[in-house]
């Protein structure tokens, strides 16, 4: 089955981690959090989505397991501020990317090339090769992503989310062909404002989701009623969001044919299931429920 | 004694860690051989002159003693060509540099942080803010200077230098200062034509020379006739200075003064004496003798 994963970061790269086991998988990857640190392109979620393929994800769930930490030391020791602390290892990928992305190189290339270093045998596609910049406006102020998320720890209500660039960017060919030629397409459960958001917010993307032969499947990023990890229900609330699979229906819709998610569902075919992936086989197991019902409603059309 | 040294790389070095002992310093080094490497700004030049200065100089000349390679050995892993080897704190000197010129700093303030991190009390000039790369044509072909050095080891005749960018560089405010203030001009025993060249070829920087009411003494980098490392002869026999006391003293004709040099010269106040500057007290020696003959000279002015 060629399936076409949208992915933010950890929700959609353990669902990635998953279905490379049981699919013809290419992830279109969030890169509004993008950030140029110590003069480097940091690509968090292809980098923690590519490192989770490379079953080489860290136990903080986004650098690379058993890195080295000389150069931030060495950053540290100087006096440079090192609230994003890149591993050795995981620096060298930035650098490469950099290198490359200065030499004239697409995002999309540059990346391909982390992902082969890595030893990751499925395309990683970033979601455009322009630069999109995520921003939140709290406390009065607006304030780059990962300094809201990390310096600020999310703690502060958000007021605003200002994606900047995103009306120059594109779907690039690599996504436009992914997309037109999947047998399912699914939408990972990622953080809907900050990752997925992001993507459907490429202008063109959405057009491209519609005219796409294959079912859309959404799985929702809700546990309980919640985001698993800290700052989803933030994004949610200022969204006006619900943080339920209703509300991720009508978040994506539109744009989805079936959710999956852990309570029941009206109005959409849906799938209620444990969609907690906290295990090897509860990845593989959501992976292939997730894709049984793509398969289900590609039946229907 | 206010004195500025215009230095390359080691040898230049060697007498600026002679001179921090015996007078008030400042250091113009040339950036010609700055180069963009994994999308990081190096400059090796000013860098090694800091990492000299620090007492932090590698057995290699160029690096950080000690360092460690973490992130080449995963560049290398990666299959990214790796022939310019940085060592993890050094290129942690270079990103602190990449990350405030991308922030919008001049190359002077960029790298007046890492003299400060190496605990440097000096100041370390770049020769101009502005982007100026040496190319050398050889075999034909238009090579980047590292590029000649260390993946063609400089084997190859060269039949042509190019200091690409250097008609939009100019002297900083930083280096005017220094040199309309200074007691002593030195110019260090580095390679006249790639090292010293460029310096002197930043348009408006001969001009503030002469306009200098210090004198100006260089430090022949001939020993027995010969550049002490390799392309020393080479560059010189393609520029048609002949690597003599005689040599040096005709290329830099209308701006030095008095030159030091291992031989015996004639028709320019001359000293001579053992050149070589390969321990401490050497050195020190080198730069007291090189700093009394611009005393000399600035008696008889």
């Amino acid at each position: 089955v060629k399936t076409v994963l949208l992915s933010g970061g950890t929700g959609g790269a353990k669902l990635a981690r998953g279905l490379i086991e049981v699919c013809d998988l290419t992830i279109v990857a969030n890169t509004a959090d993008d950030v140029e640190m110590y003069g480097v392109h940091v690509s968090p979620d292809p980098d923690l989505i590519t490192y989770w393929l490379a079953d080489a994800i860290d136990e903080r769930g986004y650098g690379i397991r058993d890195d080295t930490w000389k150069v931030m030391d060495a950053l540290e020791a100087a006096g440079v501020p090192t609230w994003f602390r890149l591993g050795d290892r995981d620096l060298a990928m930035c650098l490469m990317r950099t290198g490359l992305l200065r030499a004239g190189a697409r995002l999309t290339e540059a990346h391909a090339e982390v992902v082969e270093a890595m030893d990751v045998r499925v395309p990683v596609l970033p979601m455009c090769d322009e630069p999109v910049a995520t921003h939140v406006r709290s406390g009065g102020r607006l304030v780059p992503f990962q300094e809201y998320m990390i310096v600020e720890r999310a703690e502060t209500p958000i007021d605003g989310v200002e994606l900047r660039g995103i009306e120059s960017a594109r779907p690039t060919p690599e996504i436009r062909d992914a997309l037109a030629t999947a047998d399912a397409i699914l939408i990972g459960p990622s953080n809907p404002v900050i990752s997925i958001g992001p993507i459907l917010g490429v202008p063109g993307m959405r057009d491209a989701l519609r005219d796409a032969r294959a079912p859309v499947v959404a799985v929702s990023p809700f546990v309980g009623g919640h985001g698993i990890k800290g700052p989803t229900d933030g994004f949610c609330a200022y969204a006006g969001i619900e943080t339920s699979a209703a509300g991720i229906a009508r978040a994506y819709d539109g744009i989805v044919d079936g959710v999956v998610a852990d309570e029941p569902l009206d109005g959409i075919p849906a799938l209620q299931t444990d969609t907690l992936m906290d295990t090897p086989e509860s990845r593989r197991r959501m992976a292939e429920e997730t894709l049984s019902l793509a398969r289900t409603l590609q039946r229907l059309s």
